[in-house]
């Protein structure tokens, strides 16, 4: 049956080109005062004012829904590691007590607690708690997220992480996009040889991954210390000829090459972005590759460096926001956070915040034909908030101002 | 009826002296593991391990109710500017369209703006949106709040606003604490004459808010081009001549003098503190003067600097924590996005953080006798949250982990 949404004081459609938004196309939110939302069989049926919406041949028999509040498309949440073991928690109690990062490494803290943990844990566990996890980002407006391996390094780790993503989609109505992130660090097996490791992913990984086609997307950590650009493009190219698209972690702690790295091989986003500089933002441009940013790390690391927001907007590159939700650098679930901080340490506006974590999003999955905009034809995740104002959303801050989740259609989060 | 709350993972007790906690003794959360709390006539009887709590005499008749995860004292937030007209939406799109503070000034906005909303607003209204804010703090574990009036600066707008805190408090379970705050800023009627404007505020403010019992406490901003050292400390001795006790807005944008002011009148918290020196914070811990911090605002305001929380903690001065929500620099009700904050940006334990935002936000109210620990004989304020290790409520950020809220021994807010 129909459902038709009504009462809405504020509805954002982001209406527009079928297209990921630059410039000031940005600011453009389709917003509709006074707006309703019909709704069938998962896809949006009719959106815009109130009386235009009520005039569709469904609407008569639809089930009605008043809601009031802020509608906006569902968050899509282009950049997670949700999938782990569990929370770093001695490492945050010797990090507010003072202790350096090394000592935390010498304690068995870092990423290595987050690989020992997942290689232990069995799939149904993980599963579970990925499941659970879902919910709080269900709650909070977002409807569909990208979820990262990664903290596995080993074949058998790795796709245990990429099966429990999948054994949760059965558990929550969440949509996860699946990333290979085997090149995330070099493991204890292989370290100081990251070039084995990668020929060793290429060989034994990938392959798998592909034939059990448990992942959309490969990503890859460019960093000192980690592996650099010419390993990036190399591998990414591999994974490309293997059917999965591209993604970056680049210029997240210094300017390294990874952007144009990725670039190179097509990759799809290019995620953190603190340290690009003007090559790179002009080669983004160029290639079309959205800078997926990830503010509410820098938060959470204590950064006094946010990532230029305002110069990727200026030179027409599509910005995109993600939580980066993980258990070392941002425990962070509420996209809602993400805008915030956006607005007060990035410069955004809250129009280009909302933009980039709806439609941009979705371009970042490549998605942005079926999802992150309030038009007919298009699949039906919305979030509703209780606000009077879209902006709202952004300026109270550390909260969850969420209050119904619609997913394909069906609600899956209603405050009481 | 007596009720027991049973199956809790962690509870955070802070039973201990009577007095507010300082140095190493912020550490000492008083956790019990599988505890229980029973609670009778808005009182706590007993409290601890489950097994003990059971044999209380009141346990078996009690209802049960079997809550899992973390509880802790419901926070007390002491510091709040929650009566206000209207959220400055326009103020924020300005700044971060990137207008600077003047500009946004020349549009109208800043606490103009509120001033002039507030000294339209009826009282009724007033009133039924500060019960609705209250319902926001509730909800994300606030038991207990301080709130400040300071946006209405004259005689009848002030009187208005704290009749508004009055008549709110017939609206929510919230127990909220006035504090006349006149003297936030010189308004446009004493423009250039801060002094006059505080002999008025002695003259004819401060009289009819004792008369009518509206503030319990007095607090100014003291800070250049608002209100003078000298003259924060000739206001504060003249409000607590007339029963109010004082507080003080001090060194929040530069070391000025106002903690040195505020403790020569008495104050019983010194708020903000972000640039205090080591002559203030000797001087408060003389006195036994509260350090309030705020960092949310620190946050919102895109700053670098945060408040000095481990020289304050290491020379024995007692710290709280306090939202300052307020629609200008802190629109934020969550105290779980400070202890965060704390956290990651102050060098705080998050046993420290706990204790800022419980225990001693009590006694920066003067309550620290009846709220603020879970101990048998204090009122049953209790918060619930959705997790196994209390450091997860400092170490999860930017959303709301509370599931249930018990006010005077009764349930308030629970999440189905």
């Amino acid at each position: 049956m129909a459902i038709l949404f009504t009462g809405i004081k504020q509805l954002l459609t982001f209406a527009g080109d079928n297209a990921p938004r630059a410039g000031a196309a940005m600011r453009e939110t389709g917003l509709v005062k006074n707006a309703a939302v019909l709704v069938e069989n998962g896809i949006i049926a009719a959106a815009g004012s109130g009386a235009a919406v009520a005039r569709h041949r469904l609407a008569k028999k639809a089930k009605k829904i008043a809601v009031g509040g802020v509608c906006l498309p569902g968050f899509v949440d282009s950049h997670t590691h949700a999938v782990f073991a569990e929370p770093r928690l001695k490492d945050f109690s010797m990090r507010t007590a003072g202790a350096s990062y090394q000592e935390i490494k010498a304690a068995g803290g870092g990423i290595l607690a987050s690989i020992g943990a997942v290689r232990r844990q069995p799939l149904g566990a993980m599963a579970a708690q990925l499941a659970a996890r879902a919910g709080r980002f269900l709650e909070c407006g977002t409807t569909t997220m990208e979820v990262k391996s990664g903290y596995g390094l080993s074949l058998e780790s790795e796709l245990k992480m990429l099966r429990a993503v999948r054994a949760a989609a059965e558990l929550t109505p969440l949509e996860m996009l699946p990333t290979l992130l085997a090149a995330h660090s070099v493991p204890p097996e292989f370290a100081g040889d990251a070039q084995k490791y990668l020929d060793h992913i290429v060989a034994e990984v990938l392959p798998r991954v592909a034939a059990e086609k448990l992942a959309v997307f490969a990503d890859i950590f460019c960093e000192k210390g980690y592996f650099t650009p010419e390993q990036a493009t190399g591998y990414l190219k591999a994974a490309a000829g293997l059917g999965f698209r591209p993604k970056v972690h680049s210029e997240q702690l210094s300017n390294y090459g990874g952007t144009r790295a990725g670039i190179a091989a097509g990759a799809i986003s290019a995620d953190h972005a603190d340290h690009v500089y003007a090559e790179d933002i002009a080669a983004m441009r160029e290639a079309g590759t959205i800078a997926a940013l990830l503010p509410a790390s820098n938060f959470y690391l204590g950064l006094v460096k946010y990532p230029p927001a305002r110069e990727l907007i200026a030179e027409g590159v599509p910005v995109a926001l993600a939580t980066d939700f993980n258990p070392g650098t941002c425990p962070c679930w509420n996209m809602q956070f993400v805008l915030s901080a956006a607005c007060t340490h990035c410069g955004m506006t809250p129009e280009e915040t909302l933009c980039a974590a709806t439609v941009n999003g979705a371009w970042a999955l490549g998605l942005g034909g079926r999802l992150g905009a309030v038009v007919p034809g298009m699949q039906a995740d919305l979030a509703f908030f209780n606000a009077d104002d879209y902006r709202e959303l952004c300026y109270y801050f550390g909260a969850n101002q969420c209050v119904m989740t619609v997913k394909k259609g069906k609600i899956v989060y209603r405050k009481p």
